[in-house]
């Protein structure tokens, strides 16, 4: 795999035209952003039209990884036309200011513009690992393995992580305004993250059965980030 | 206001084509999940290339309301255009079925799509204000009022729920699999939501400052919700 340069180019697409101070362009930042979700959405254009869908992603080394079916037709559509975007939002916080017009959002945001490139069949099981392991790590070491009949109906699709707009907000509401707030308003941050909840068992998994290490893994890694105490 | 159907009409746009039966047209079920989110992803067109933004909006009847600056001109484009894809979607777990192939995540997902409107100025204080009470309930009541020039600053737009696709997934993982499942592993579903933490006042808020209503409103909905107890 080639390496990328540390800082992502800005293109005509990708150029922050408000807020310019937002853009972000560390491959690093971006990397750890990328990591740190799972969840992405995918805007292609289908007969001139914009079309929208949510789905699962993984970062694999400098480019993503997203999959399908095979019989699905929406992400060929991406990869033989003209192209996709694929947004991924971390929502950090609310942003409380003393008026409505400053309040706001605490976010990561990237948007990575590319043409999805099928991953050929030699590279396929292992791009399917590779977005398993991101999604339940460890979970591939618990079951058995990928079947020939499950890999034919799976398409995947790498896009080089070549044009992103990566924007962010971070920290305490504006407080230059001097339009008649009234500063005895607290004003400040709700942060937020997601919270991993009690794991349910499936009907056919006998009651004595441990819950497995990749399913503690996933949640310890919520305890560490749950650095705050929840307000009663 | 006038009153849409109870059901969504399906569309060309909004067939799903995959896994039919996770269509959902229950207009009831599709308000919900808007209202229990604040971010979404809106998709445009734009020299024929796809273009996706991360935004706040929120539900106005029969409508959804997104918001943005006066000079920014993305939105624009698709009021003038072929209109925009809205996607909203909460994540609600991951489901660890006994192969990977079965394994999925669970969500909510709506994806609206139209020609957004501009909302006239004689509606566009109102319409903020649907917009600030969604995204921070009550907080409109602490703040003074928006200004002539705040308000001559925003543009907000409306679009009528009438082509929305909604999937859902929910529930126990697959277990009808019979290819080399090891039934002694563990399956299920480990539940995530969103969770709010320790609200952090500004630096030019006195430290006396009691957390107002709207704050302590927005975590105690957490509260509410946080039925399950996290796996240490």
């Amino acid at each position: 795999m080639t390496t990328a340069s540390a800082s992502l180019p800005i293109t005509a697409r990708t150029r922050v035209g408000r807020l310019a101070a937002q853009q972000i362009v560390d491959r690093a930042a971006l990397y750890a952003l990328l990591d740190s979700q799972i969840l992405a959405h995918a805007a292609i254009v289908l007969d001139g039209n914009p079309l929208i869908i949510p789905l699962a992603f993984a970062r694999d080394g400098d480019s993503v990884l997203i999959h399908g079916s095979t019989g699905g037709g929406l992400l060929r559509h991406a990869a033989t036309g003209s192209g996709l975007g694929l947004s991924v939002t971390a929502l950090d916080g609310l942003v409380y200011a003393r008026n409505l017009f400053d309040s706001s959002m605490n976010y990561r945001s990237a948007v990575v513009y590319g043409i999805p490139l099928v991953v050929p069949d030699a590279d396929k099981e292992r791009a399917l690992l590779v977005l398993s392991e991101r999604l339940m790590p460890g979970r591939g070491d618990e079951v058995r393995p990928m079947t020939r009949r499950e890999l034919a109906a799976t398409i995947v699709f790498r896009i080089p992580l070549d044009e992103v707009s990566r924007k962010v907000r971070t920290g305490a509401p504006s407080e230059s305004a001097d339009d008649g707030e009234d500063h005895a308003v607290w004003a400040g941050v709700v942060p937020m993250n997601i919270r991993w909840l009690t794991p349910e068992a499936s009907p056919l998994t006998a009651k004595a059965t441990a819950v497995p290490a990749s399913v503690r893994r996933q949640c310890a890694v919520d305890a560490e980030h749950a650095s705050g105490v929840l307000v009663a």
